[in-house]
């Protein structure tokens, strides 16, 4: 097709090549500092490598700079310097062929996207005497003087613009069928990196997995119906087994992604601070060092953060919990159907806000701890959001399985404070009109279900319309503010060009959305994983909710990426890393909360009514033994399932390494290895060598030369193989005679 | 010195350059097939490459076959084709330098006696379709037809001469210092290779780390008394702090002795016996196969083995205990000063026959298992000897703590069986005499001490003087037969040389010697260490014993070694392997039972009479809620210590390799890698290039080619970074201008 022909609707999605944009904005106040810092961050860019182009951002006060590796060389020469770092870090077993500029070694191991984007995202961003451009973000940038150039305060976002096509592709692809296959996931890695593709792996093998909890899950609500023990066990045995083969899947597709302890190579936090700079009395490399004790100290802080955790949460909680069971249970007064929903209401409104309150402080805690490495960081702040989730999620359902069902009877009572308070406000002399009290039996059931099915819905629901609806809002806002202070746009003299009119709005656009954050959606799925390990044996449905949940999670995580995020830095990783150790807690846990669960309520549900339930009927110790007992045996099945796991499943990666590694033994073996065994081997030694007059005189010359030294002459006795042989069978010869003789 | 100056003294130590002997043993029933055999043997020998000589054996029965290495030349491939192994096994980070005649590479890498040996024995073994000799011990061999070659029928074994020289010197500076240093295993380590040197450094590191459960045991021996709950707590945390410590240093030894992953490069055996030959799916190899699932079925058998071990070792045990505690506490009829040693009779007897008949079964069930490596058969066999030894040695203190004191007073009634016997021994009428039951106190401390000093002594006896004893006692009694036969020595022609005879009489005895077996060593230790963990809370002397214990320990195994068993073949190991994991499990079972113990018997230790003692005083669930708590602090706690142990244990070998690799990666980036970024960097686009005639030309040219490429074009609107640069600005000072308007 002839240049002159192309259409407009190609270059509706074409990226202009570009590989990064970078938004920067000037402050009104500090157009001049903005100016001065603007050249020396295109100086800095320009020499580092990268072409440049600026164009006008939406709004006056921003700019979009446009940067791309500036030659093909640049390119090849950084991907193949990474690949040779890879190698040096033991990422990939062989060491990378060097990539001639016709691109030889791109045939056998072609740059993908990703590879680009990152290598160029590495080189904007790497510290200037690293031989980077040393940009990054206001956000992130580091706060110690001196060490972030100017340019960075000016910096709002660097990010690399989405590829319509193969985004319209891949989100036609995935609606069509089940499951993403091996090939959808490699394209995934191929455009967004490793981690993205990680995720969407993980999402698809518990998916996978969940078919059979599904349908067990179905057959045992048909058949047992809730506390069954055997669907406990069966839910516990698969979540080992989940577990433990994702262990082995997440290996080897790091293997087959050659991403396998990617992990050693660290990415620095620019934010670290340093206390002072020391030498590395191993590699003697001058390092910047922060004390640990001081970080073992500010680690400490984690304890009183959960427990202000346990206090925030936990109380919202425990109070909705009891203001719930009043007013449903307890008071029969007016206003009762409005007041039911005062619960909820504070439930909605207290716990977003505590949760994200607290998460923001968890951000700040870790900021505290000041780790060296994104990873480091990034597990620390894992875990904390785990604490937060995990008492958001499940210690509703904590509370009504072991305490409101056991021991309402006890607690009850004490809910006369509310009685008291709604007297107060009842004129004197009326009776206050109360129900009588009830255990009401469906309760934990109507919880479960609650978190597993509505719950899910609504979280769906809100990561999809939520940005969407905070973007249309805010940009009604921000015409409505404009039209009120009658602001006209700038005249300005930059118009965009019509060629490029539509990427540069595209562009705009992309610039004021967030930043793709797979955390988030792990979180989301590790909780799911958690509701099914612990909870799920009072209502075995829960898997076929997840399931069809978590089709649509695929989806609606696709769309999330492509239209409300920037398209994400294609960073690599090996492992869903801090999150496999709370999979492995809530597996673990799910033992104990599941036997506890089939212990109190087995007996209980069905026949007897459970009214008559009451904690003192069975004795404590039997509960302990049987939690003991579920754990212990949990333990030892994950032993047998991670050794049995090992061999059954299907590695294909991890037998590819082998074979390459088996091929380069076997290359080796032919060529190198085999000179020795050749060169010291029989023909030197061995041949019937006749005895001559010459060889008689060489004897004794060679005898005559180490004579006094019996080491040497040891070994010249039998002069080679065939005396020995001679002498041998001489001996045995002797023996045999003797033998005969004694008989 | 000059040859012919050399003492007798000299040649006392000298092994004439010898590294095999192959001791043959000629059946008087097949004389002419050994013959046969024989100088196929040498044949196959000498074309391998080693030099032969024959001598006789002590017996005219057997041949003694002297071999080495016939040229430095093989050994030096040989050498260098194993390391070269190493590299491609990832055993080594980086390839070997090839080792040239003029030993170059040996100046920075020599060859130690254990590597030549390892490498000698391997060529001396290896199927000769793979290039060795094929040959191994008649026991050890292939029973499967066609498969070993003929002369394996008569080779009873196959070993290297000790390094007399060497013993001395090893012996005479160990008895000198309390632990053996770095160097000195290094030492082990070139002599006897990894494997022995590996047990050695473990004794020493756990030697060093009793010095304080032994300095803490007696303080709190001295303040606290028994079932101190505080004791208990430091011990467990000793336990934990200990076993990770290990496995990091463990580690560390391996990298600092090149062999970390050694365990990747598997020895076959040579015994395992495949159903057929398949294609390996992955590397194309011709492999020999044996199911699977046959393998899971026969490892199934362990479940009977474990079952009859309980009931073997554990009948013996219960009966001698009840059999005891009548005799000694309730019996008090005629010899009871005889009956009293009863009991130890029947333990003395009984016991250790059950062992070596269940050890004979181990093995014979290990056996049937099937392994094709050395180290999975090992492992199995490990982990049954774990459970035959955790039997005798802890069954015996568990029934006293946990059946005799709660519950004696419920089971000594049904020793009444034992009263009815004696009845009936006892002429009518008479009444029996006997005492009234009272539980004795001090029976648990009695026990553990007896088990934790008396027993180690008793071993360490055992250890070093029955295999000489036996040998004693065996010459005798082949002196006694030959003197009863009136066999007169063979009047051979064969005589030793003067020069030779000592050297010649030496090999014959160590011909003689046990092979040495390092498990058995391990095996002690992990039992001891049991002891510590599980029982020491009864009498934390414990620690104490067994420092003075091991300190004789290690020096009377190196006795063993030297005096008691051939030299052990070199080989490699990177790990304690099997014990490991026993080592974990006693120190998590330590944790219950400790807590276990303090609980039982805190209260009822120094105040309340032990007499008054029952089981239903204290709440069952109190018991299993003290053991769950200990439990799981321990298992939280031994995150946190292996977290902070990684951090805090110095690892000199590691260190070294990150080093190491560091200076790998500098070199690389000086030389290979940096060329990338000089090519693509600023020098080719910055330039103050000026606004010229030719320039604009060329702009005209370069648009005019690209006209109708939009992408092209967007590139090519700012030339350079200057022009990037101008235009920001412009479009800075607009909007710096426009602000300035609006105010």
């Amino acid at each position: 097709m002839a240049p002159s022909e192309r259409s407009d609707q190609d270059l509706s999605k074409s990226n202009f090549d570009v590989d990064y944009v970078i938004h920067y904005e000037i402050p009104p106040t500090a157009t001049a500092e903005a100016e001065a810092a603007f050249i020396q961050l295109i100086t800095a860019l320009s020499s580092t490598g990268f072409t440049t182009e600026v164009r006008r951002g939406r709004k006056p006060s921003s700019l979009l700079i446009f940067t791309k590796l500036a030659s093909p060389n640049l390119l090849r020469n950084q991907v193949y310097r990474a690949r040779v770092q890879d190698w040096l870090y033991g990422v990939r077993p062989d060491a990378p062929a060097k990539i001639t500029a016709e691109g030889e070694s791109e045939e056998s191991e072609p740059i993908t996207p990703a590879e680009r984007l990152r290598v160029a995202y590495l080189l904007i961003t790497r510290p200037k005497d690293e031989g980077g451009a040393g940009v990054s973000p206001a956000n992130v940038a580091s706060s110690s003087p001196g060490v972030s150039p100017a340019y960075n305060r000016f910096v709002k976002s660097i990010f690399a613009p989405h590829d319509k096509a193969f985004n319209r592709t891949w989100l036609a692809k995935w609606t069509s069928k089940y499951q993403p296959d091996d090939n959808d996931l490699s394209e995934i890695r191929d455009q967004f990196g490793e981690k993205v593709a990680l995720y969407f792996a993980f999402l698809r093998e518990y998916s996978r997995f969940l078919l059979f909890p599904a349908a067990f899950g179905f057959a045992a609500w048909l058949l047992l119906g809730p506390y069954s023990w055997v669907y406990a066990v069966v839910n516990a045995l698969w979540g080992v087994v989940f577990f433990e083969y994702w262990k082995v899947r997440e290996e080897d597709l790091a293997v087959s992604w050659g991403v396998r302890g990617v992990g050693r190579i660290q990415h620095p936090r620019p934010q670290f601070k340093w206390e002072r700079e020391g030498i590395d009395p191993v590699t003697g490399q001058v390092v910047k060092v922060y004390s640990p004790v001081k970080r073992f100290l500010r680690q400490l802080l984690q304890i009183p953060f959960a427990a202000a955790c346990v206090v925030a949460l936990g109380g919202v909680i425990v109070s909705c919990f009891a203001i719930e069971i009043f007013i449903t249970e307890v008071y029969n007064g007016p206003f009762k159907q409005y007041l039911t929903f005062l619960p909820t209401i504070i439930l909605t409104i207290f716990n977003p806000t505590f949760t994200a309150l607290l998460t923001i402080l968890a951000e700040r805690l870790t900021e505290l701890e000041n780790y060296e490495t994104q990873d480091a960081h990034m597990a620390s702040f894992v875990q904390k959001i785990f604490v937060i989730n995990f008492i958001t999620s499940y210690l509703g359902i904590f509370l009504t399985a072991f305490v409101y069902v056991p021991f309402a009877k006890v607690l009850v009572p004490y809910l006369d404070i509310f009685q008291f308070t709604v007297q107060k406000f009842t004129p004197e002399g009326v009776a206050l009109p109360t129900k009588s009290w009830e255990i009401n039996p469906d309760r934990l059931t109507k919880q479960v279900i609650y978190f597993t099915v509505t719950a899910q819905i609504v979280n769906l629901a809100m990561e999809v319309i939520m940005p969407w609806a905070k973007r249309k809002a805010f940009k009604t806002v921000e015409k409505v503010q404009a039209e009120r202070n009658n602001e006209k746009p700038i005249e300005t003299q930059f118009k965009d060009d019509p060629q490029e009119a539509e990427f540069l709005e595209r562009i705009r656009d992309e610039a004021e959305l967030e930043e793709y954050d797979v955390t988030i959606d792990y979180r989301e799925m590790v909780i799911q994983f958690g509701y099914l390990s612990l909870f799920s044996v009072v209502w075995p449905l829960t898997a076929i909710s997840f399931i069809i949940n978590n089709w649509i999670e695929a989806r609606s995580d696709a769309v999330k990426i492509i239209t409300h995020c920037q398209r994400p830095i294609p960073w690599r990783s090996d492992t869903i890393g801090p999150w496999l150790r709370s999979l492995g807690f809530l597996s673990w846990l799910g033992s104990i909360t599941s036997s506890a669960l089939v212990f109190l309520f087995h007996h209980h549900h069905g026949g007897a009514h459970i009214d008559d339930y009451s904690p003192w009927d069975i004795p404590f110790w039997a509960l302990l033994l049987t939690i003991m007992f579920a754990e212990h045996v949990y333990l030892g099945v994950q032993i047998v399932v991670r050794g049995v796991l090992r061999k059954v499943v299907e590695t294909p990666g991890l037998e590819k390494e082998r074979a390459e590694r088996f091929a380069l033994r076997k290359m080796f073996e032919r060529t190198g290895g085999v000179g020795g065994v050749e060169g010291g081997k029989a023909s030197e030694q061995v041949g019937g060598e006749k005895i001559t007059r010459e060889s008689l005189e060489d004897d004794a010359r060679r005898l005559a030369e180490v004579e006094g030294m019996p080491e040497k002459m040891f070994w010249l006795r039998q002069r080679n193989p065939d005396e020995t042989i001679q002498v041998g069978r001489a001996m045995i010869a002797e023996f045999a005679n003797h033998t005969r003789a004694k008989k």
